[in-house]
């Protein structure tokens, strides 16, 4: 039986693969990325030190199904100074200080035009929200509500030495072919600057998820996307229509980084096979977790779960976005989005992939009564350690359901044992001759 | 976008029509009516002062199906008098002092002799029950307990000037067509005499509800019956075969006045589109309320579910039959049944049938992706008020949703979301070309 | 309507019952059985004394699928005797002393090797273990642990004198034929020596059930299988392929004379009309139960349930194997198991084959409305007792719901009646010519 050599990793290799993970975060962490430009760029490139990737340019201008693609954002400089000429809010101490997709603007502003444009949150003084202003013509700032309540009431200077030109939005994508044409798709949004959770988190995991399977044999091909958040996915869709159809299962990664239970929003489908497999992996983790239905909003899955495409892509987070008080803030940082919590993440994800590739359906060779087990030493085989008796059962429901009409994965379910107890099960009775693969079945469901 | 203009009433006109509902028991509390005879003539013709009502004769003998059109039943007086002539058992103080379809007679009788002919409720002394003797040649009367406690050891003289002879069944019907032949059926049984909450509310709320339908525009045709129980259905199927299968929804209204809680009993198919709706309304109505599974007792939607017809007719009431203590008694009264409690009956029909008129099936002209609802000013156009996000959520579902296999009520379903805001984010949506009836679906479901 | 004859017994012919099947396991209790040999042929005479057995020989070295039939076990004699000659593990006290199926052995071992062929129960000092050696080449003692800790240093002399030899796998057959071909199964593993519950109990149950069914009229054919466990139906299944199709239903018997709860264990495909049945039958019993799923372990419903046959067969017991601490000891012994738990079981085994019988699909004849019942005196022929109310509430559920697409079992299922309420208004329509059988549509379910 041929198979994935994607095994379930240890304990260190999960903790190390953590560290590897946050290292990568720390890297793409200084840099101000946006929907286009040369934010995404940079972050693109080191990506690409980890894994082989295509980067895409897509000129400004172009027509993606309903939007166009928008001009390009690009920043020098910006910050707001006091009439003694101290940048008092400077995008040099954080990216967020200045609205993503701000328009330039240079100008001196009396206290009460300027505090139209910044934005803070009373809540958490010390934090600096995250605001964008794509698709419309605006600019601003901001900071921490407590520097915002200190700002006297004088002439400031504003300046967002940014330009908004026509150029291409910028995306990557790092193909894995496998046996079959089929793909599982795993996408994740590259467009917020110095937020880690959302969405360096996804990045990373995505990163050395590709890098895991990358160095593995593959059933399926694989196709991760690092897209800017919407416009990104909805570029690549109207740009890869003709091939959308080989995407047979998928996941958008996003907030997978933070110390919250593991959450699982359901393709639109609600109940496809990389829901079943997800929910399982999940039940069967020994970790708390929920699984929520798909709903229109929230990230990417939006636009691959549009009633056009209805992929079978759900989206893998920890906590869900703004039910946690650091979204879209300042504290959204390095020391939010822990190691161990990635490396968790990430195996979580490897487990789930790994039901897919070792989802195949077979054929038991002696389906009138039981096969005589004794005489072939499978009790022997099997015994010894302390799972003896569910590995016993294991076997024999393998035996019990290889009716042509049941893949591995639903007699896991069906028995209520993990994947991998009834996959090894499996292997020792195709080893025997008392199971053979039903080809072209390997997604029976 | 063509749409019913039967929108949501407001709390006063509520208040409003709940008095009208109540001056109109009133009205016909004080008739004597049976199953057949001038008392539901008369009622049928206060009926017709609000709504056009076309009166159906059925003479005697017809055969309708297993049964046979019964005898006309009338009354001119009833009393039982003692030796000194006083009239201690008169119909005139209550027409439920007579047993209903009582055969006359006019003879002195012992004590004795006349007990076996009166019935009375212990549990409750001062109360007179209902009984009838439809389809036996007996007679009787009722009264209260404490009554009949203390009547004499004398002889009585019984006089019942009643006429059980040929003539006919007498039903009406107000039909209100529509845009569709497709038929919506309320029906409601008129052979009550002198109890309000069985079944003089039930009249009342389908009387006010053809007056409200019959003024606005209507997609459905309905039909309106005031019949009398069991044997008027049955008529009226009978004669009416050929066109009984346009009914596609309908509702049974009866004991919808007293003070308990809602109470929707399915159609016997159990998940028809009017049972899904009638839940749906209830769910969302914010007032106690249970939905009941069909049984083939209760009311007349045993007849419009009998196995021939199998129609999707439910039947909602307040407290269902018998549950209550002030059922088939005198305390069924107009004080029992409360303006308010009829009102707010109505308004649940009223949002019910708008669901009915609403629900259609649209396609999303911009499958795929999300279409830019920003450039459209979609999320100006819908903000400002404290409904927002969830107009917005609304306008998402509708837009993930409409891919011509969900209705409307499907998607308000499935998200959870109250009909009448999706319909509203179907609206705009359809204003701004996004999105387009699909014709001839209406009732995907 | 023709219909069975098997009525539900009353309590005294439960109990009688009870007493005779306690009988009969005493009467099989001394005898030492195997899987093959003259245990189960002595058992089989006579079980045959009470219902017309067919005993079959399959020759040793017959393949029967994965399996071959093994040696024939005989065994005249076992014991250890101590230096003096005293017999002090002795065949002749109890036949589980000796390891079912051991080879012959002669010999003088010392304590240290007698050792390693002696089984104990620690936990149970005072019960002796039943142990086998199937499909081994070993040999072996029982004995409690309390002798087993007196047991001195020294040299004993083993003596098994038994046969292990070409020979015959028998097993026993009770077909009771029925108006149709269609078969219901019973079947019940005979190897196990000198234990009531497991299994004498199952063959009682079995024998009576054979008793009761072949002195009634009978729709459905019956096979009562009296078999050694797993080689057993193995063995009957390879040799009777053809006719396996014709089992319809079927219950393997086993531990059906503890004290504990009734289980029913259902069939491999979960919700087979027989499942149903058992879960009806068990849930209107009015005595605790539970209903366990499918999984390939336990008795001989492995078998039946293998993927090539897929049998609708379930497994009715009380308490599952290996649930109680006397399965499998001395301590499963006549005292256990108690009259009147066996005819309890008897009980529910016969009106669950009771509903199959009678378990047939009516088209009301007047589908259009109720029928008048009134008319036909149908109300006055039910009343009287105080199940006046469900009766008649029976009646009109079967007029309701025989429009062909629903069988008597279904109609009680749904109205959450008891079958034989439901079946007796059925038969009473019928005489009334309102109910015609639908012919060839008994089995819709």
């Amino acid at each position: 039986m041929s198979h994935t050599d994607l095994n379930s990793p240890t304990f260190s290799q999960i903790a190390d693969a953590g560290k590897e993970m946050h290292r990568l975060m720390e890297d793409l962490f200084p840099i101000c990325r946006s929907i286009t430009g040369n934010g995404v760029r940079e972050t693109l490139r080191r990506i690409g030190q980890h894994v082989p990737l295509d980067v895409r340019e897509v000129p400004t201008g172009t027509q993606v199904f309903d939007w166009v693609v928008p001009n390009e954002w690009n920043i020098a400089d910006a910050y707001v100074s006091d009439t003694k000429g101290n940048r008092i809010i400077d995008i040099r101490k954080s990216n967020l200080h200045v609205v993503n997709y701000s328009r330039p603007i240079r100008a001196t502003v009396a206290l009460s035009e300027l505090k139209e444009h910044l934005h803070t949150i009373p809540e958490h003084p010390d934090w600096i929200p995250y605001r964008t202003s794509y698709y419309s013509d605006n600019w601003g700032f901001c900071l921490s509500h407590k520097q915002f309540l200190e700002l006297k009431d004088e002439a400031y200077q504003v300046v967002i030495d940014a330009t908004l030109e026509s150029g291409h939005l910028t995306y990557g994508e790092c193909y894995l072919p496998g046996e079959i044409s089929d793909e599982v798709l795993i996408s994740c949004h590259v467009c917020h600057p110095s937020l880690c959770n959302d969405n360096l988190s996804g990045i990373a995991v995505a990163t050395f998820l590709a890098k895991a399977l990358g160095s593995s044999h593959r059933r399926y091909s694989y196709r991760f996307l690092f897209v800017p958040g919407t416009i990104g996915p909805i570029t690549w869709l109207a740009l890869n229509a003709a091939q959308v159809s080989r995407i047979k299962h998928g996941l958008v990664l996003t907030g997978v980084g933070d110390s919250g239970p593991f959450t699982y929003k359901t393709s639109r489908q609600g109940n496809a096979l990389i829901d079943q497999i997800m929910s399982h992996t999940l039940r069967h983790s020994g970790k708390p977790y929920s699984i929520i239905e798909f709903f229109p909003y929230g990230y990417d899955e939006r636009q691959y779960c549009s009633p056009g495409f209805d992929l079978s892509v759900g989206c893998f987070m920890r906590t869900p976005h703004s039910q946690y008080p650091e979204y879209h803030t300042s504290a959204d940082n390095l020391a939010f989005v822990q190691p161990d919590q990635l490396g968790d993440s990430l195996f979580q994800c490897l487990t789930a992939l790994m039901v897919l590739e070792n989802n195949r359906t077979f054929l038991n060779q002696n389906p009138y009564g039981e096969p005589q087990l004794g005489k072939r030493g499978l009790y022997k085989q099997i015994g010894g350690d302390s799972d003896k008796a569910k590995k016993e059962m294991a076997l024999l429901w393998v035996l019990n359901l290889c009716d042509g009409r049941h893949s591995l994965f639903d007699i896991a379910e069906r028995s209520g044992q993990k994947f991998e107890t009834v996959h090894a099960a499996a292997e020792i009775l195709v080893e025997h001759g008392l199971l053979k693969e039903l080809p072209g079945a390997s997604e029976v469901c």
